[in-house]
């Protein structure tokens, strides 16, 4: 089998490294130092430093090389230049090859999520289009910590190989044919991130954080199922999973300015801090947007975007979504 | 209106003081020194110190004096005197009143949850007969910080009712129809707690853990899809945010007992430091004993109950938990 990886960050080079042992995988690098580190070295100094790639993974930048014959296509660039390299790709990619996308978030502008960019670009036959996510760290993962991940992909035939290619001692790879719901949580919670860091900022307990992140999920579900997902899938890996680790790790950049917030320091200064911009701090804006033009109401997500842009009070903010009138849990899901 | 709290633990006074802002309270306790304090010092000293009742709340150790004319009945005894209180309340009980559980557990050898108890010993109508569950530590929320909570009752006008009861500035109190799912949820997650605090234990990290509770909470929903509960309750309070609450807070005991186990320490020595046993070191087995009785594979739970009951190592537990075969994120479940 073939498999080829476009993108050497953290994450595509953690799983070119898993596929290894199964496959053949070519991984497709941006920068010519990481293919050439590669090589040289078996080792992605930049963005994987201290995990040896074995023999089996051959970078390149080429990408013609790399997709050329592939069985599998895994797509693990960034989103903001996903549709661009997509087009780089497109005279090269196979035809009949599961294309799977592993980028977190939404195009900026359209709204759209990575397989409806796939859709619009390529002639890939939908049911061959799916996303690989969950609460996975590559750092965690490459350094063997035991971790689960989910392939959505509506061709059981395909998710299934997939499935085989990740399977390992230390990473459990579940199924699930809801490509939208899986993917739309993950790219949609971010904003939920920086909910739960203001919490710890106001010095709420873990009490008040199960909570938060529980009606957090019942928004992104609320919006995800407008968005065609199916609501059971928000409860699993993709959803409640990758939220909760996002929400819990104090290594969440979201998180991390949540809680400066929190504690009432602004948001200028705490960008300025930074050396990369938390994810959630541009997508909220989008997760609003999206929200408002299917009109599902996310009270935490505004909250969030409030803080962000227009520099409330964050108790403030808390008091007001505790002062929301009684509701059934279900409401908007079921 | 009135209400009868049947229970002055810490989480029968926390909600009897609640309610007392919109009804007349009676308290019962067990104890004559919890019912002197109240009277006296207007202060459960034993259980919930710190937090003033107000004048709306009678405390009493007569249950005929807290039942007679209760418009609302709140159960909040522990799971192991429930039956036994119950039989003595029976005489008194309004015949129409609702009767809410709070009380988290099922009862050994039975295997019944509090409201099986209830519809067994009473004539109480199964539609008014409910439970009130969710990530609620007593203390967190006569502190003020922010929670919510669920309160399941299949009579809608009903539910509303203790909805408006206990909801304020600081709870919040969604409601759901599904009984079973909601206190199935609450009364089986500890043995989930020990596993979490296992896995910390064991040095794994947010990733892992977020993992291992999504993972749990899928045991937890086959489970309670077979004793009769809906798929979905379990991505809510009573199931994910419970859980989750559980399964991160420092706080509860049944994490602190998994923690220790991890680092490799043995069950008595354990016990043995500890001045009240972790609920989920009894309630492991009964809950294996459920999954047993309806054919529903827990791998968690039962990698739990290894290690606490055989003295098996935690590390090759993990080991066997991901070399299970490859399946379906929802398999069992939808």
């Amino acid at each position: 089998m073939r498999v080829a990886v476009v993108g050497a960050g953290s994450w595509g080079t953690a799983l070119a490294r898993l596929a290894a042992a199964r496959a053949e995988v070519r991984l497709w690098a941006r920068e010519p130092e990481v293919v050439a580190a590669i090589r040289e070295r078996r080792e992605n100094t930049l963005y994987l430093p201290g995990h040896r790639l074995p023999e089996a993974v051959a970078a390149t930048g080429d990408l013609s090389e790399v997709l050329d014959g592939a069985d599998i296509v895994i797509m693990a660039v960034p989103s903001h230049g996903f549709r661009d390299i997509l087009r780089r790709a497109l005279p090269h990619l196979p035809a009949a090859a599961p294309l799977i996308s592993v980028t977190k978030g939404i195009e900026q502008d359209s709204l759209k999520r990575m397989t409806e960019i796939v859709l619009d670009e390529t002639g890939c036959a939908p049911e061959s289009v799916g996303v690989l996510t969950g609460p996975n760290l590559a750092r965690e993962i490459a350094d063997g910590q035991p971790a689960a991940t989910v392939v959505a992909l509506s061709d059981p035939d395909a998710a299934r190989a997939v499935q085989a290619l990740f399977m390992g001692p230390t990473l459990r790879v579940y199924t699930n044919p809801d490509v939208v719901g899986c993917e739309a949580a993950g790219a949609l919670k971010n904003v939920m991130a920086i909910a739960a860091g203001m919490a710890a900022g106001l010095g709420y307990g873990d009490n008040s954080t199960a909570a938060l992140i529980t009606r957090a999920l019942a928004e992104l579900t609320r919006l995800g199922v407008a968005l065609g997902g199916r609501p059971l899938t928000f409860a699993g890996l993709a959803g409640m999973g990758d939220l909760v680790a996002t929400c819990i790790s104090p290594q969440s950049r979201n998180r991390q300015v949540g809680v400066a917030l929190g504690r009432g320091r602004r948001l200028e200064e705490i960008t300025a801090e930074m050396r990369m911009v938390a994810e959630g701090v541009k997508t909220t804006d989008a997760v609003l947007a999206l929200a408002g033009r299917h009109d599902i109401e996310m009270p935490i997500a505004a909250m969030v975007g409030r803080v962000l842009y227009e520099g409330c009070n964050p108790a403030d903010m808390v008091a007001g979504l505790m002062g929301r009138a009684a509701k059934a849990e279900l409401h908007g899901i079921a």
